[in-house]
């Protein structure tokens, strides 16, 4: 099976907006085993779509149409699509009484433009947004399916996963199934050495993917075979050679990150944990609770950005501060240990390093970090170079605290 | 003048590189008044390759083709350009020279699929790639020019940079200005009804742009005139009109985010600022220092998710906490008086909500956040309804606290 993108936005073309929607649905489509042959972007110009639409591969079966469905004048997809199509706008008061149901939850009312979004044409089956305003349609021509959704990345991946991938799946004949192996840590290039004979033994009808992110690379181990039976022997075989090969640098056999990992152990041992965060701001409980129910394990953390703050509130010796300064081993170590107090938590985080612009020196150049933990039977501490672009720096900071907690609470008795 | 951009790589077709060298590319063009009409990303497949190439629009004046040019055998580029504009490829002992010097840099000697990269079709200007082993290529036919670069971005910028945009604007008449104005908490639809008649009152050769991301929309007004005079006058004029219509809810005139803005009203005025969050779990601070040379005005925060940190880091009296709840006006003022006091900043900001997935009730259903902001001579604090998307409801949360900080201190004498 095959599909094309045609993405529409002059947004996209201005490079005012990096276009992440056409990855995430490359993604999920050839996890379908669905080849994306062509993705086209536009700008919201009536001839230029209309030239994306004449121009459809004819051999794709599914045309996925984003963007252009906002309720402004320079929102122009609706009116294209209906009029390519053949079709009448028809009123549907279920869509208004949305839209309204939407704003109402905001307490306030829509208004004019928002009305014409419950307007649809009469030859396509609308596809609720029950994240948004502007519901998706589903067209047919000649066997092609065209399907168009709204832009906003979280109300394109509601859509496609409520109502489009499920059709493909049920629409596919491959059997294809995969196993995620999620690592962090280790870059790229490192780990593709490190895997590289592992790969090449990999039995036929198997096949790697390396799918990396700042800090996390996931490995997307892919069976495409005859029946399921075969393609879970060929998976399971592979998987434990890979658990053998990789050990504990796997952190998670599903896609999950680190902070859901984090937080389903400390669930599971009924312990909490608190931070203390001088360079990364706050980054660090921001990702823990960014995880619903986070509040069961997350008591609060401190960010300590001046040296005062770090001394009272968090208990961090003064002669420390003055003796090794802020970025340094006893000071993040004392940092851990007092947000572990302070806020009555079984496990303190801690960070403090320089992240420029200004601040290096030779002894302690930009992007010098120190991490520590404290837990039970726990006080650990190490320095990084995070190098010297400031948001990397954070990111990885963040990733490599909470990797090192995980690795304590999967070594916990 | 216009453009297209056909990328060449399967890796951005399955998701697993987000292509973000279009955006730059569609930036630069767009500053110079260059339209950049389609952008197309095929396969690393011979036959797709040629399609989008025989589907060249007519009216571009340049194509702009990224990707392929590797040195690995899946790098189809060349030999499909050298085909498609019936060349022969000659080998420039100039070029293998460079590929030679940038291994030796490296302590490496070049292979023999390196070699082949000092060929380039006699029917081009190769364009020196002074940062990678692949040269760039310029194809003329009937008018409009083809280049050809590599996808490694900071090769592609390079190239871009060095013989592509300068060729560009040598030959660009027009004259073209933009003026960006940044508005918060406002949603996109609500501000363009407000802005509907102004909006049809432009001038000739103005044209509006509704850029939106979560929280913030930013306005592009644009000029394509004939001088710079010109586009200076239109674009004062309705500048004006437009502060006048929009008044305060414009944070910036620039592209600056709002915790670029509050740190720039915080350093002017000498003040600091500390933060005391729950529902917002570390992410205002996190915001806040994302600025470089933050520590200047963050003297750190509190995330007090638990009552007891409430109540021992940020002193909010436990009758408060009793009697109306965590998620209240009484507590969220303490709170971020709380945070001004221990942190000793001019300013504290303060967040309790009900972000779920439980915990929400008829009287404070899920989505209910109090926000605070306590300063000199402000103790303002107000409830909102954020919606139940948990992650949208933070940011939301983090812009309006900030946008009302924003608003005290251009307020401050």
């Amino acid at each position: 099976m095959q599909a094309e993108v045609i993405a529409i936005g002059t947004e996209l073309l201005l490079g005012q907006t990096i276009d992440s929607n056409s990855a995430w649905i490359g993604e999920r489509l050839s996890e379908l085993g669905v080849t994306l042959r062509r993705k086209t972007v536009v700008a919201d110009r009536v001839d230029d779509v209309l030239a994306a639409l004449n121009a459809v591969m004819a051999d794709t079966q599914w045309v996925i149409i984003t963007g252009g469905l906002g309720p402004t004048k320079d929102d122009l997809t609706k009116g294209i699509l209906n009029d390519f199509f053949g079709g009448r706008l028809v009123y549907h008061p279920e869509i208004y009484s949305h839209i309204e149901a939407l704003f109402a939850r905001m307490g306030r009312v829509p208004g004019a433009l928002n009305r014409e979004q419950a307007e649809v044409p009469d030859v396509c089956e609308w596809l609720p947004n029950a994240v948004g305003t502007a519901p998706g349609m589903l067209f047919e021509r000649k066997g092609q399916r065209f399907v168009s959704i709204p832009g906003v990345p979280f109300e394109m991946k509601h859509i496609m996963e409520t109502h489009v991938l499920p059709r493909i799946r049920a629409e596919s004949d491959a059997h294809i199934e995969h196993r995620f192996f999620m690592v962090q840590g280790i870059p790229e290039s490192e780990l593709a050495e490190r895997m590289v004979d592992w790969e090449s033994s990999l039995a036929k009808g198997l096949s790697l993917a390396y799918l990396p992110s700042p800090g996390i690379v996931k490995l997307r181990l892919t069976a495409r075979t005859a029946s399921d039976h075969a393609a879970h022997l060929l998976l399971d075989h592979a998987s434990a050679s890979l658990r053998t090969l990789l050990g504990r640098d796997i952190f998670a056999e599903n896609i999950l990150s680190i902070e859901e990992v984090v937080g389903e152990l400390l669930k599971a041992c009924g312990q909490t944990v608190a931070t203390a965060e001088s360079c990364t701001g706050g980054s660090i409980a921001a990702l823990l609770t960014r995880i619903p129910g986070s509040s069961q394990y997350v008591q609060g953390g401190i960010v300590a950005y001046a040296n005062e703050a770090k001394i009272q509130l968090l208990g961090v010796p003064e002669a420390d501060l003055a003796q090794h300064g802020a970025v340094s081993d006893p000071v993040v170590r004392a940092m851990a240990r007092g947000a572990r107090q302070r806020l009555n938590a079984d496990w303190g985080l801690a960070s403090s390093g320089i992240m420029g612009p200004d601040g290096g020196s030779a002894a302690k150049p930009l992007g010098t970090v120190w991490l520590a933990v404290s837990g039970p039977g726990v006080d650990w501490a190490a320095r990084f170079q995070m190098g010297d672009h400031r948001e990397r720096s954070v990111r990885k900071s963040v990733l490599e605290v909470l990797s090192r907690l995980r690795g304590f609470l999967a070594d916990s008795p």
